[in-house]
């Protein structure tokens, strides 16, 4: 990192900085100019300190050089981790598409979404047993039975299943049931969490935050990968702003700069992204022609019935519309669906 | 509209909000549930009204129903708008790129580009002769002298050129040179400036503001369109977020929505939305993928060189290779370019 | 609720949206415009149904009328909560000041802290023994070992103690040692945990989510009142926006705002709310200015030497400044401290 | 500046950048870590030619040393700029209160405003001639009728006057009328309106843009100040965040901040900036107390009749308290109304 210093800085300050880089090991590279001094701390996780350094006296900013997160970044690992479930790939050339409804609700209704979801061309089932509610009064989800009928589902039809877990405890529930374990936007920085799921072996699907900087989103998959679990996909659904015509604001910059900056997969959920039924095809087409590696999608075999989420899940027909959409596109852009 | 009344609210007060809604010759429909009343006022250009019944005592909150906008709206006029400039159109099945140096620069080199964005498949080149920089430092642009260059290379390769004003005066300038007249975000509530532009007959491209909601970009428009020039093109060029690991946050968001609620022509500028070279072919393919009309991208024969906005722009082969892409891509989503 | 028609809805659908209404028991009002048809439907908790509503054909867009949170509004208790902590009352006309370090780093220099607040007029230690940082590879609290220098200095200087928990398991572990319960911005919407702090009884400081909406702060507050802890004081802390320079934006606003909905106390934490250690003094005076019920401010001993978050932490001496400067202010405001 | 380069970089890219910085007559600093080399190109204005190294093949990324306004800068003018129109000083340590009506609409009104606003202790009445209006169908304001009445209040008052230039030739036309020119929040990029208002001589009130960083805002105010007009004040007005419970979210942040880094007074405006009238007092006295060097308030003799921006516009009596809270505060932080 390079350390700015304030114009006149008293020398015992200034030494105050340059014993503390040696005092850690690192050597600090001092440029002097005419009105400004800037010293140079370049190492290996030097980012770390950067919080003890803003606090001296003399500092008057600092820069960041290296990347916080080491595990998660592509000067880590070269090529593109692909994460394996049985036969199905995630992260390779073939696009992967997660479809189902936003919650479990009943075991009949689950299966069939499951059917159609897998005719159309799907190979993982979404469904939530466990569901974040801004409310305490809203739906809260089916809990274990949910799991069961996801696991049901996922024997009759032969699709992995993702479901997301909100506590320690449910990690370990969701990964006896289901293939992947989802941990929600709103759990994005609950850090005992990400332990839990970094310790367990399933893949992880990990949500951005509404508020989640890109650096704050691999730091946070840091966390998991860190415990040893190095299957972790990273999801964009959509960042809070002022624009209030559109739940969420999808924001599809994040792919191309995180396929840049890390091997982890990437995958976009259009449906929460911008939260309206109608305009989730378009941005579905969008994530993958930037370079998504997966797209999660609600899709209900009757949305108008749906206890949760249903103004953005997609009906059947719609979403074998897009499916159709996207495998064209997906071979304009050398990929395969 | 809708009113909500504040809970016990004063008969007097609640007499001056039906007052008043009768005195604008509106029918008030009145809803009285068992705490709260509702008075709803319907009708062509309520909206207009909401501030002054905000004001009222007794009023809670005002819920928008009718578009504040009219002439920008599909309801208004149901087909898309197709602007014609010569043999080119602006909004129909057949994508529209524009291409060239953020700022116009010298001679040689914005002929250079002509021909460059021309061979590649562009239609439009776009280039600055005014120049809006945060700094009073920086270089401002070549003003009417940048305008003849644009002139002489739309003369040398056929491109209609594109180029901003940022006063009422340099409206009658640019209109004198180029085909299009573009407006740049900082003045997108500039709203004398939309006037001028409205007043006079060359198409109109209108960037959205960094923190412009939809419903203003839209009202930004009607400025526009209601001195009567219909020839206006909506561009969204990314809103300003909490992320800082992009420029700005390429909202595409924006394309479906106002595809859904406007009949005008919609185009992307990625290179400005995402601010990255490298990244700016991801964001061109995601925003044709989503609807959008038309692009406008940053080529620069040397951006190395450039004295403006040089991360952005692609290099000539980068440009070449993007256009190529696009291609593929229009036709799989049966469109062309 | 108000529930907009589509122009041009079919009466099968409309019917649907009426039919819903009544099954839910509640009583529909329709009003038909020229245009546009809409329907209230108002009652308790009408809200909660939205998103159901939300999907179906007919409608195009639902406004709220009813609060969806019911034990933290002010229509639901008139009069201002007052938490009693031994002598202590956090809501009342006198200002809690809660100060100490970001982080329990060690007993010596905590024990210091405490006293050096104390002396100063704050009548609560703040640090923390479970720290939630974006890094994994930075400090992380010393656990349970920090919450028992904490009931130390508790012991020693007479102050109440507050510390975050992060997990279902460390609330349990924060209430034996400490006397308020922190739940931290990271965690505002982590529902479990929020429970599990509803279901003892020790008061808890809920503070608002880096992109929470106030509306939803409140219904993280719901969580925890619904548990049947009634002792819940709100913490505004920042908000992220676009400006950075500063680390968060400090969103005052949400005082008037939230004392005028909530009958809750609200804490302001100008440390991390601004983030830089020489502009804490004047937002933590605008913070009383507008209405706070209390401060929680970060003081060390040695900022210099602090482990984590120095750089906003106020040496004794600016909070010895600041404190005689906020008690001649809550003098001028009809307040004490 | 500090130019990061790419991991990698050829030598042949390096020392392109290296020449770069020499042919610009700076000299660079160069350290060269383990992986990672950096250079620091430092010296006055190295800021404005950030672009053109970020678009050089070898470059990584580029922070900010020096501050890239000058005029504006503290370090360049350590001691506040008082403006003075008469016998009233702007930025002094007496606060300076501007009130009055949003826009003017009729002359008895507007003279009945002043003499409250005048009775209360206001020393500038404020009110809109030329109205930005996001919708073109809604009042505009009188224009020069406008700016007459407002000099009939002065002189039947003595109050001084400011009011808003939207346009160039506006600009000459308030300064005819009025004491202060107001440059609106939409207009504040608007370059040539800003080198408008620095080409003559009455003071100049700036306001912040809802997306506007602090830097920015800054080298809006340098565009003024570089034509030659000193007298500018800065105004905060609110900005663009993702919160929907106020109309903006005032930033009472930019206060300190801009008092550090700038010798320019700082307003102000909660009216605008919370946009709800009964919150405007408490974000008025916030306001005074973080530091603010003034307010401009709107006040409106019946803002139930008001044309525009009722909702936010105190009532006289309203006024009245606040000011007498005011006066109380100020005196409680050393200064004086």
């Amino acid at each position: 990192m390079i350390i700015t210093l304030k114009r006149g800085a008293e020398k015992k300050d200034v030494d105050a900085v340059i014993n503390k880089i040696k005092k850690l090991k690192y050597l600090p590279h001092i440029s002097k100019g005419k009105d400004v001094t800037i010293i140079g701390m370049i190492g290996e996780r030097a980012e770390i300190h950067k919080e003890a350094f803003e606090a001296l006296t003399a500092v008057e900013h600092i820069s960041e050089i290296e990347k916080p997160y080491k595990l998660a970044s592509r000067d880590f690992k070269k090529t593109n981790t692909i994460i394996k479930i049985g036969k199905l790939e995630i992260g390779s050339n073939k696009v992967v598409v997660m479809a189902g409804p936003c919650a479990v609700e009943a075991k009949g209704i689950t299966i069939k979404a499951a059917q159609i979801v897998k005719a159309c061309g799907a190979s993982v089932l979404r469904g939530g047993a466990f569901k974040p509610r801004s409310s305490p009064y809203a739906f809260q989800g089916l809990s274990e039975k949910g799991l069961i009928i996801l696991s049901e589902a996922k024997k009759q039809t032969g699709l992995a299943v993702v479901s997301e877990a909100m506590t320690i405890a449910e990690v370990a529930l969701v990964a006896k049931y289901c293939d992947i374990i989802q941990i929600g936007a709103r759990n994005v920085q609950n850090y005992d969490l990400l332990k839990a799921a970094g310790k367990q072996r399933k893949p992880v699907l990990l949500k951005r935050g509404m508020a989640t900087t890109i650096k704050e989103f691999l730091l946070s998959a840091e966390y998991i990968l860190s415990q040893g679990n190095y299957n972790v996909m990273l999801c964009e659904r959509g960042i809070r702003t002022f624009e209030d015509s559109t739940r969420f604001t999808l924001d599809l910059n994040a792919v191309p700069v995180l396929k840049k900056v890390t091997h982890l997969p990437v995958i976009v959920d259009p449906s929460h992204g911008i939260g309206i039924r109608e305009h989730v095809p378009a941005m579905a087409k969008a994530a993958l022609a930037c370079g998504a590696d997966g797209l999660i999608i609600e899709v209900h075999p009757n949305p108008q019935e749906a206890l949760s989420d249903g103004p953005q899940s997609l009906m059947p027909e719609q979403f074998e519309a897009l499916m159709n959409d996207l495998k064209v596109l997906a071979k304009a852009i050398g990929r395969s669906i």
